[in-house]
């Protein structure tokens, strides 16, 4: 039997529950496919920092690098919100994204028909939405340098942050874009601010460029507040968008939001090599944690996404996604999900029901 | 007879024709209040460039200076899409902001009970949305320095901006913003990146700071990519919103989407002192651009805000409002916002009717 290391990074808030019931969907699956996981749990997040002082102990990110995937619950609460920045579970998310070098953020937002009435957009508008959007996640202003504080020369204090992209970082996340186009539907839209910033020229300059050895994906270029608007205005204009660090985190939530149902949706973050992360993008939600009222679906979603993406064992992949869909057609929705004739169930019982279908 | 001197920049596509509609109603409404307007039209954006060979002509900047109040049509078009950055259209308009230091940039998005089925969003999410987006408009990553091309310590190629503010940049937006939001429900939220960018530390800080000034005013904090979120989850949670450039101009055109009728909305944008510049949020729109078919409601209402907020000149103001929803209840729509029952007219007919109404 093949067998995987995965690390699983239950995190803070809902996280610890919604990971506990993914484990368990992950473990059924392997077996029906023959294979075998090795679950290494380790701290993260809020949970680090109570615990060790940090929100990325060093055998948390060395235990990460050496498994073969790592699915993270959710960090962050009020508890730590006021914390210096080094000591947020936020630095950890980012230590985490930087030490395992997975600068490819993808993240589906899918309209399923079981759900489109969760959406707040008009039914035409919201069904049939099935977009990716592939956000750089390693590179411009989260990481650039120089940023801190400082005095201008009127000696007023400032508080600055670089914008910055080199050529290989576009190149790259270019590449993973067009294969991620190809294998959809084969349009691409690259977002940028190229009309006012050097950094977004340099983008889609290097996007024009890479294009060439995809000549049959079809790409086009959008001004992100174009972009924020168009979501909004036909979410369905779109197929795969690929843009930068800092709007992919803004756009993909806009996103997100738009399909209604952000406790359903996964991401996968990867690498050139070495480990891949998932995760819901969903918060940690400190208001319903322990309550057993999380949408775990997200996370097992991303669960699929580690089988398909992090360890190409796409059958066991999609034996998760079709239990998800066959588990919400029998009715099945958590709270956040819920509409009157449905069957309303917690965070366990709806692992159960997908253990059940799966 | 109070006599103010007005800077017309009509600029590009369907500049011109919407300009020449707001010219008139803003005549007719000065002469029923005893105020009359010289106006003073200036070549600005692709057509400046065709003209001179620069996006913002210095006689241009200097006139707009020297005059009581500028309103804008809209710039930019494909034909100028590929110059250089020095050469762009959009690039006249960042001079111009920054010539005349206008550092708040005022973009309401509201939703008229007449117009609520040009949403997407649906009825019960959209209808009674009335929100004000107080952007910062001189600073922040759209003017930081350093800025520009270069190569990285590997000799790979790097585009990069700076963004970043000084104490006294975000300190004045945040009084704009208090003093805006006291005027309307005593309701702002601030938006910034705090728990990644440093300058968006300053900026949360500083806006905390001034918030002791304003103890009648609620202030709440949001991230932008929650901002982002919550404007399609549920925009009437916001009455003012205020934010740095980059955040303020995708988060702006985001909420003007979602009102559904962009063709609708004017903006103002203010300095410290000195002529303020008003012009609609929609763009030159070069693919209907000379066939009377734009909606020149939005200049309309600009030229209303240029007489509430750039010579005080509340009675006009009001009275434009006032003709403009008039015409909407009688039934007229230009093609962006027509729906059927309505009576379908042009550009200049709708101009006609305002008039009328007036
Ligand atoms: C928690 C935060 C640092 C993070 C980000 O901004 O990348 C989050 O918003 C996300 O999108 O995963
Ligand atoms: C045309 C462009 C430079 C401008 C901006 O980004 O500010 C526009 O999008 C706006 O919001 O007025």
């Amino acid at each position: 039997a093949k067998s995987y290391n995965i690390t699983l990074l239950p995190g803070d808030g809902i996280g610890p529950e919604v990971i506990s019931v993914a484990k368990n969907v992950l473990n059924l699956a392997a077996s029906t496919q023959g294979i075998e996981f090795k679950f290494n749990e380790m701290p993260m997040g809020g949970a680090a920092l109570d615990l060790t002082g940090v929100p990325l102990p060093e055998e948390t990110l060395t235990a990460a690098k050496q498994s073969d995937a790592v699915l993270l619950g959710a960090i962050g609460g009020y508890k730590w919100d006021k914390n210096e920045k080094h000591l947020k579970p936020e630095t950890g998310l980012l230590q985490l994204r930087e030490g395992l070098k997975v600068f490819a953020n993808l993240r589906p937002a899918t309209v399923l028909p079981q759900l489109v009435d969760a959406s707040t957009l008009k039914k035409e508008v919201a069904e049939g939405v099935d977009l990716m959007v592939v956000r750089e996640l390693t590179g411009g202003i989260y990481f650039g340098k120089p940023r801190g504080f400082g005095t201008d020369e009127n000696g007023e204090e400032i508080g600055f942050n670089t914008e910055v992209y080199a050529a290989y970082e576009i190149d790259r996340i270019a590449r993973i874009a067009f294969e991620t186009a190809r294998k959809r539907s084969g349009k691409l839209c690259s977002v940028d601010k190229a009309n006012v910033l050097e950094a977004s020229m340099l983008w889609r300059k290097r996007v024009i460029a890479i294009s060439e050895e995809y000549p049959d994906v079809e790409l086009s270029h959008m001004y992100v507040d174009n972009a924020a608007m168009q979501l909004v205005r036909n979410p369905k204009q779109f197929d795969t968008i690929v843009t930068n660090n800092i709007f992919g985190d803004i756009l993909s939530d806009e996103a997100s939001m738009i399909t209604g149902s952000i406790g359903m949706l996964p991401s996968a973050s990867l690498g050139a090599s070495g480990p891949g992360l998932f995760e819901p993008i969903h918060g940690s939600a400190p208001d319903i944690a322990g309550q057993d009222k999380a949408n775990p679906l997200a996370t097992i979603l991303s669960a699929a996404m580690l089988l398909k993406y992090g360890l190409g064992e796409v059958k066991a992949a999609e034996r998760i996604e079709l239990a998800v869909l066959d588990t919400l057609n029998r009715g099945f929705r958590t709270g956040d999900i819920y509409s009157p004739g449905n069957i309303l169930v917690g965070c366990k019982e709806m692992g159960e029901q997908v253990l059940k279908s799966l």
